[in-house]
């Protein structure tokens, strides 16, 4: 009951089914809702392009440029493909549901698993990142990152466990001001500098071609910027949430929220570049950069402050996106069922839980360095494009519905430049750490496998199909006694209720209290005849189970056993006794035809 | 089943009662069983004495001399006083069976606590201690100390639960072989420097008095070789383990151990001085000594080996005894009962489970040095010393044997003198570990009163003294539906041997499962009626425990709750499925006169 308190302290009243409401989001809130996951993400982008580049030496830090450049352009083709998906499924098109409907169950598996790996590091990435934005700011909390990290999961995980209802409105303030203040941020020191107010230091001007840093380095420091795509998908999931006319005003939202993230996105790696920041050192780009434009006053802390705010944000989208692929996958029967139910505020608690646990490990096992998670990310999300793409080709080809010929190149050169950019993360990223994912996609794919199968095999054996009339079932009832106090008194009195005629059964362990059981029995044995069974080996089960062993007779004849138990007044106290109901039932178990019952004796404190 | 294979693999097939046998140890095996626990000390005694000089600098660790001088002592001192505890304790007088004998409950608790935690410490002090004479002798293995440290615990656990039968015959050879290693060592060491065939380079004379070093620092490396005492009370524990005349005998086993410990004792500490040994750079001083007499050669790698074994035999030696201890504390109801029970094996397994978990975590957390566990060490059974001697003072004075005026003396010395070495111990070793065997004795004592008063309490309420004849019962048998398949057909046939009216309880979630549910009812309903209540906040237990509120009507009148539970044929699939049988028990444990019994349905893989 203390537990019960506590939960409802946090989480709140349960709410009826009833309230359950469908907020519809206009444009520009609805801007605000998707767009926290994939503008957040400039906040590392670029800087994880440096990091790569720095290992080349500091001269080659100015690739940023063109790899930048590359990167605003996928950008701009994954966006426009997805607005095809807009189009073409209304009613919500995550890659899950797209690959199920078009390319079949294996590959709408691949995704599901891709996209739930993903969804985790979401969590894990931003919360990093988050909190790294705060120990640039105050480097002091620095030593107690990942106490922050964890801190700051469990919040939303609360946060989220209640029903986040207003999330438009919590999402609307700090994504805009975020938008505002990272593109005021670029315009004064692109300004600044074109103009000449500022002191500028750019990077040196860089080698022609490719032979100062080798192809390799250049692709893996393109991989390390595709983390600037994650979460773009994010509208297309979330078209029912949106003011009719649906997909019309989220085809327009998906451009503006591309437009948006190219213009920071660019922003801040040519602001690195012409600020000439260099990696590393505890702090992140996005700080240096602040700091050197402004100084370390209140524009700075500002900037840290709404950075911070918008990569929570970011790290809550997962946990409504994980939840509710959860659910699809679990109403499919690929996960345990657990995950399709709704929890007493309307939400799904198990999703929840599982999302923020594994992040939280995440965090811990990887020190709250978003840095060394990022390997690890973005993967999972180009594996769910080039999916979800390939099953949009499919799609126009099969239905072959007005536009389908325009249509099909839009989504073909989107799941082709997907799918290649997905194999160079794979391979660039390899050793650092995404062969965790290449190794855990295959592996979550074979679990839904087993599962979906179990479940399957359940409902055969169980349905009732075919399934001949019952005969009537009889019953032989036995009292398990290790002693004679009130509690196997109320047991006897229990089983004489079930039973006309029920036996007690005492296992002998020391002739001396076997007698002393004896003489008490005529008293209290209220009429029940006493069976004594000898132990040798002192052990209670043995000659209990020999002894039924005579009794089963056949398919339709069932033993009760009945066990006296006291209930101490305290929790912590069911461990001073012996345990020995537990011990019969875990027996018991895979026994056929036995049913163990426990008569609870509650004791009083 | 197939971790009741495992455990017959290791642990070996259960054994007869009649089995039980009582081995009689005659003298000079008695000597070898007794002996390992106090003459192991000696790898580590001399050792942790210099670690805490060296503090005042090399000089200093001449002072060696006299404190070992001090440390041999009390070693007499003790031995002496121990021998009247054996003559008035014939049957076994360990601390806790004396101080209830003659001081009453408290003390005998204090001693309780004082000695499950110093046979802890001995485990994870011997076994550290053990590993560090392996890794002294190959360096290579040190970085596994930890791993190595757990696996011997293991081993010796396992062969514990086991039921070591043949002890004599284990421990005689390896004792006796380490006892004519050590002393040959010493007399080789110290004849080889008196004739003058060795390169000596002892320790700097050092200054006279005790200005060179300061009293507290001089008290802290006597407290530090007072490890050197522990394990000498064993034989006064097992006084019944002698062949007879069981007293006699124990008492010259005493007088030997406690001649040859003082004899390897000394012989190390001077050999360490005439060496000039420092210590430090894991290796251990009895390595360093053994290679500079020796060469790393075959009789070098000897020491070690059989400096290991009677290490890991001293760790045995708790083996036996904090079961023992266990045994008698769970026996008085102090902890519980389960401590009480032996296991299939004739060995009190619970006791060797636990102490080998928290050996094995100590030895985890301490990254199994036995340097840093030491400090921790000694208190508890200096704390038993104390208590044991004043006990025995105070039985003198009451019942005033035969000769009892001087056998106060001595047990007086022994109980004043250990007093005092009790408290320096833990004020000098305080800060460095003492404190949390300092908080941890009481906290145990109180743990133990709390048990006790809870096992009075429940004695007080099962007691049938005064109960009235039970009036006889009634029952309502329900069974819970969330459908309608084979395992809720079978259900529905156990209620109807139960009750000749059952009656099944449906709670509605969704009207269209109800509707659907009501259309099989018919044909497999069996004709038990079928109850809907509705459930606006989706709880399956809200609207159930509201409907048994209106059930229940006096004292002698019980709910029966009986669920279908259907149960996978492997254990990992049982986390697929709702478990809404452990949920309505969770629910119904502490409600009066509900009795809840799941019906199995068992499927096949």
């Amino acid at each position: 009951m203390r537990l019960y308190r506590l939960k409802r302290l946090f989480v709140g009243s349960p709410l009826p089914t009833a309230q359950q409401r469908h907020e519809r989001l206009g444009k520009a809130t609805a801007l605000a809702v998707f767009a926290s996951d994939p503008l957040s993400s400039v906040a590392y982008a670029t800087e994880e392009i440096l990091f790569v580049l720095i290992l080349a030496g500091s001269a080659a830090l100015s690739y940023s440029l063109p790899i930048g450049v590359g990167i605003a352009a996928l950008i701009l083709i994954v966006v426009t493909s997805y607005r095809q998906t807009i189009r073409a499924y209304p009613q919500g098109g995550g890659a899950y549901i797209v690959a199920k409907d078009n390319l079949g169950v294996f590959p709408s598996l691949v995704a599901g698993a891709a996209l739930l790996i993903d969804y985790v590091l979401t969590v894990a990435v931003s919360v990093a990142a988050g909190v790294a934005a705060v120990t640039s700011a105050v480097p002091e909390l620095f030593p107690y990152r990942v106490w922050l990290c964890v801190l700051a999961v469990a919040g939303v995980a609360v946060a989220n466990l209640r029903g986040v209802r207003e999330s438009g409105k919590i999402f609307a303030a700090p994504t805009y001001v975020f938008v505002v203040s990272i593109l005021a941020m670029v315009t004064w020191g692109v300004g600044g500098a074109l103009f000449g107010l500022l002191r500028v230091t750019p990077y040196a001007p860089h080698a022609p071609g490719l032979e100062g840093i080798g192809l390799f380095l250049f692709l893996r420091a393109f991989s390390a910027g595709c983390t600037a795509l994650t979460g773009v998908e994010a509208v297309s999931d979330g078209v029912p949430a949106f003011k009719p006319p649906e997909a019309p005003n989220a085809r327009i939202v998906m451009a503006w929220l591309g437009a948006i993230s190219v213009a920071m996105f660019l922003g801040i790696t040519y602001l690195a570049y012409d600020l000439g920041i260099v990696p590393g050192g505890n702090e992140t780009v996005v700080s240096k950069i602040a700091r050197q434009l402004f100084g370390t006053g209140p524009v700075y802390f500002e900037i840290q402050a709404v950075t911070m705010l918008i990569l929570l944000l970011a790290a809550n989208t997962s946990f409504a996106d994980f939840p509710r692929l959860s659910f699809f996958l679990a109403r499919d029967r690929f996960i345990p069922r657990q995950f399709a139910t709704q929890g007493d505020r309307l939400v799904f608690s198990n999703g929840i839980l599982i999302l923020a646990g594994v992040a939280s490990l995440l965090l811990v096992v990887f020190l709250g360095d978003t840095h060394a998670l990022l390997p690890l990310y973005a993967i999972g999300v180009f594996v769910s494009f080039t999916v979800s793409q390939s099953g949009m080709v499919r799609r126009w080809l099969r239905l072959k519905e007005e536009g389908w010929w325009w249509r099909v190149w839009f989504n073909g050169v989107g799941a082709l430049v997907t799918g290649i950019v997905m194999l160079t993360l794979a391979v660039t990223k390899f050793t650092e750490g995404a062969w965790i994912v290449v190794v855990l996609i295959p592996t979550l794919v074979i679990g839904f496998l087993v599962v979906h199968r179990h479940y399957a095999e359940v409902a055969g054996q169980l349905s009732l199909e075919g399934m001949a009339p019952p005969l009537p079932m009889t019953n032989t009832v036995l009292v398990v006694v290790g002693d004679l106090h009130r509690g196997v008194v109320k047991a006897i009195q229990y089983a004489q209720t079930l039973s006309p005629s029920p036996k007690a059964v005492y296992v002998e362990t020391d002739p001396d209290r076997t007698r002393r059981l004896e003489e008490k029995w005529g008293t209290w044995g209220l009429g029940v005849p006493l069976i004594v069974l000898t132990s040798p080996y002192r052990s209670l089960l043995g000659p209990l189970l020999e002894y039924m062993d005579h009794l089963q007779e056949n398919e339709n004849h069932v033993v009760t056993i009945v066990i006296p138990e006291f209930i101490p007044a305290r929790w912590w106290q069911l461990g001073l006794h012996n345990q020995t109901a537990l011990l019969i039932k875990g027996a018991m178990l895979f026994r056929k035809n036995v049913i163990v019952t426990d008569v609870p004796y509650l004791l009083r404190h």
